[in-house]
């Protein structure tokens, strides 16, 4: 069994610890909410179970669909073994309705549905608070190579639909998501970090109640009933 | 002869104006000068003739070049004849050094060279701030069709190779600049607006020292002196 040796980065959300094989990492899913580059902060009880159970069902489901992630096994509620990557330093979005940035942004009504699904990056800087960057920027400031941002740009599609899907089938409509992609040592790129409340904005098919991490940030109320409920949509008929 | 009519348009630093013929308008160049979203506010006085003439030089230039705009003629010192265009709501950006919005946007030191001839647009809305938009934005706000961005791409891509060149031999460095386009009444995109000081970073080969708005827009001083040495420059050997 893989070993949990000593913690190489704590994130807002995640830990993440070398073990001893120097090509798998555990990951350690944290209770911590943060929004707003970090200026709010709380907890979430039962989240970390959550997004780490959440995130190896759907990654599965994504290795079936031929995106390629890190995901290797789950060890228990929190922790998980993933293939060891370097991260690139983008935030890969897609939308397929406005909402939160986007809608403040560009003066666009939360719910609209856009004409395409929209790929967006932003640059990983904390201390710059997460800028929009287009592809342009990211090749300029050496980010990534052309090859590896077609691929990002290619998987992200992929998973977009796969996931609008594969959440309508449990009732619930993908507005949008982040996702991050890592390269691994063979220097392919794979899909990293999570997908979960936390990371997509899920609203009810029916009551277009929104059932992710805005009602956390926006302070709407039942933030772990919540999650709780994706997960049980999640788990059932898995 | 042309001949102006009513006033259709007045944007911060022209006014356009209607003409007997529905095809033609006529813009006038004004000595106004405003930065930071209009915050700021000015007279550059002499500014709107060297615009003005500047504009149309290199306009002429650009179209043997094979990129296609809307000049006819010019008038007199601050008018020019124009192509009627609809012009697409998007500021076209290329970066060939990183300057203002983007060293503060990114965190990267005025004057360092980008490794590629960056691309970027602004969503053309004064009451969002002109927001930094991708192409996949602009198409999901049905900003321009893909075709429309295909042709924009490709010419501004043009235009910097041929002012780069252009400049170089006024002993001026291209840092950046920002173009508009506009759609022709036989659906063509078309370069519209102007190529100035203020609208391009020009930085002195030799010593450095900024030629453009960024004079007026950081309080420089010698700001009505600098559009007279670049337009003396344009001007000898045109």
């Amino acid at each position: 069994m893989t070993k949990k040796l000593n913690q190489i980065y704590e994130g807002k959300a995640k830990k993440v610890y070398a073990t001893d094989d120097p090509n798998l990492y555990i990951v350690s899913y944290k209770d911590d909410a943060t929004a707003f580059n970090g200026e709010k902060k709380g907890q979430i009880v039962g989240k970390g179970v959550v997004n780490n159970t959440m995130t190896n069902i759907i990654f599965q489901k994504l290795e079936v669909a031929g995106v390629p992630t890190h995901f290797v096994e789950q060890i228990d509620d929190r922790d998980s073994v993933v293939k060891a990557v370097k991260i690139l330093p983008l935030e890969v979005i897609i939308r397929n309705v406005a909402a939160g940035s986007f809608s403040k942004r560009y003066g666009v009504e939360e719910g609209t549905p856009l004409a395409i699904s929209t790929l967006e990056y932003s640059y990983k800087r904390d201390d710059l608070g997460d800028p929009l960057i287009n592809s342009d920027h990211a090749l300029a400031l050496e980010l990534a190579t052309e090859e590896q941002l077609a691929k990002v740009s290619e998987y992200a599609h992929k998973v977009n639909e796969v996931l609008k899907a594969y959440f309508l089938d449990k009732g619930l409509k993908l507005i949008d998501f982040k996702i991050e992609f890592g390269v691994d040592k063979d220097g392919n790129v794979i899909l990293a970090d999570e997908i979960s409340p936390d990371t997509c904005r899920l609203w009810d098919v029916i009551t277009n109640e929104k059932m992710d991490k805005d009602r956390f940030r926006r302070d709407l109320g039942n933030v772990e009933e919540t999650y709780q409920e994706v997960f049980n949509r999640i788990k059932k008929g898995e």
